[in-house]
């Protein structure tokens, strides 16, 4: 296979600027490689409610669902942050269009790049040659179990479940990760207090009986917040619940000290989207100061979950040597800078 | 009043070395204060399964309740958290405690001493100066919620509620103190996605009105894990939920680099009880190598709360004498160090 469809939703704040950097670099390596990517743009997010007031329009579910993937953007609107009644919110889109595609597992690499070390908030014998993987369960627990709230009476509720099944296919995802890595799976929870973390820890060890050669450990969640500031360097993979794996990752999105860098994939049977990491950033929209680099990242996610290893391992060289080379965003280098554009162009052209 | 009952409930691992240190100390300030503590002792946690089957004993919950005040050490043991079918845990005690005895605010002072910075795992630049004090909802939330596991169907389900009376109350407490401080007050939440977090919220507004010398701001629980290593000197007082003021309470404590210098307090309407915040750390059990001093901080704020303000400004000033005069445990100076029972006995004399 040659050819592949893209839908591309660029969403909200700098979403549309870093996408825009993404399939520049995807006609380029479309050209040198001999692949053609078709890509169709869906709304999504603030963006789509003030359009058609619905964060996921119809319209652009089936774009993502006839795609080979989907390279999304970023979404998020300060004018909805801020009212806590709004009942349309651009999150819902995106909760939506991960339980809509089955993307059960949210998949973040943590690297650090010796240029950027010094970025970094934590000391530099700490986090240099940290090298972890997450995987957040991303269609199920909390965040999409029932709510409720009783205005009257003045309580609201939302329920955590989890089924095994819901939980033994990102298990079995993470621990083929750490057999290709270096052979440890930690899974985070609360189970020494929550149900659905003692299900998450029986499953788990139930599963490692068919990967004798993964060490299986666990932490607590309160635990695993200190661990990761304290000595990240002793998680390889790491697998956890979509509330706790949402506050972690991030967590450890900021301790290589470069946010702008960090791609995501979620993955699911039939599915996959590739995204950065950062948000919708709104105070830096449409000023080009914008990092493309995780968007582009992100891409190389996606060239790799397409087959096409060898398209990505060049994205990913590209990239190494721009900022190696300096050729980068304010972010990440005050003095000397170049615009989004500039950066996504100098990546293209690299390739 | 100058007598005062003090249950005290020395736990498991390092527990009873370092509340032997405040007893010690509290000895110290009542002969020089003219105070009187009365300590009577109760069983609880892994040591009180081991030896009553019941990591509360009915007879500890009854010490307490009599009491003025509860000095509390640390809960949990290693053979329980490897064995998550286990049905009486030693959480359970201390759970039950805080519920029993309405503990429903979590109060954690974070503050950072010069001589100490460079143990932070965070750039000096970033973590000097930062003084952030967390108010953890205490009784309430997932922790306390409906908990079901159906083995069969293959599921399990925990429930976060909130009635608006279990909010408001520490929401008011948290604004009365950052009257006293920066005047600056952030709610931690999940309002994006929880119904839960959007009625925290609400209550924050509203209550906000009586407090209008306190600017209150919102931050979702994602992004405040971020910030709290990115940028720690931006809060003030925080206020949260229980298992969000969980982990991002234990997130903070590492990064000043001294968590075995943090003190915290639990406080209700009729009851108090303080405890450091490093749990058991069974590695160290009986080795008079844990710092006592998180306990005799939390001994300090024992005495605040009973109305000794000058004996616990006497015993701060004697902490921070010790610790400038590096007469401190191995954990913070490796190579000239004093035990556990060494550093407690100079705080004592130097009261
Ligand atoms: C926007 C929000 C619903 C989302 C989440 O919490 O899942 C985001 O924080 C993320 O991590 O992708
Ligand atoms: C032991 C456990 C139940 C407890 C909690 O999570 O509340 C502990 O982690 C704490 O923070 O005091």
């Amino acid at each position: 296979k040659t050819s592949f469809k893209i839908a591309v939703l660029p969403g909200d704040g700098i979403g549309p600027e870093v996408v825009n950097e993404s399939t520049k670099i995807l006609n380029a390596i479309g050209e040198v490689f001999n692949y053609t990517f078709e890509f169709t743009y869906g709304l999504m997010g603030a963006e789509a409610i003030f359009k058609t007031g619905n964060p996921l329009p119809e319209e652009t579910l089936q774009i993502c669902k006839e795609a080979d993937a989907v390279l999304f953007g970023a979404i998020g609107d300060p004018s909805f942050d801020h009212n806590p009644d709004a009942k349309v919110r651009p999150e819902q889109g995106l909760l939506k269009l991960r339980k809509e595609l089955g993307l059960f597992a949210n998949i973040r690499p943590l690297k650090t790049y010796s240029s950027l070390i010094d970025k970094s908030p934590l000391k530099k014998e700490i986090i240099e040659g940290a090298d972890i993987q997450i995987f957040r369960e991303l269609v199920s627990g909390i965040y999409f179990g029932e709510k409720f709230t009783d205005e009257e009476a003045g309580y609201a509720y939302d329920i955590c479940k989890y089924y095994r099944d819901e939980i033994a296919p990102i298990v079995h995802m993470a621990f083929q990760e750490a057999q290709k890595r270096r052979k440890k799976l930690t899974l985070i929870d609360k189970a020494n207090v929550l149900d659905t973390s003692r299900l998450w820890r029986k499953v788990c060890k139930e599963i490692a009986q068919e990967y004798p050669d993964v060490e299986l450990d666990f932490m607590f969640v309160d635990n695993a917040a200190m661990q990761l500031i304290l000595n990240p360097k002793q998680f390889d993979v790491i697998v956890t619940e979509n509330m706790f794996g949402d506050i972690i990752s991030d967590e450890a999105s900021v301790i290589g000290g470069s946010i702008g860098l960090l791609p995501s994939a979620s993955i699911g049977n039939e599915n996959a989207l590739f995204e950065p990491i950062h948000g919708s950033y709104p105070q830096a929209k449409g000023k080009g100061i914008a990092n493309p680099v995780a968007s582009v990242l992100s891409t190389a996610m996606m060239l790799d979950y397409l087959g096409l290893g060898q398209a990505a391992e060049k994205l990913r060289q590209s990239v190494e040597y721009a900022i190696e080379n300096k050729y980068v965003t304010m972010d990440l280098n005050a003095e000397q800078h170049y615009s989004t554009g500039e950066v996504g162009s100098f990546i293209a052209d690299y390739i």
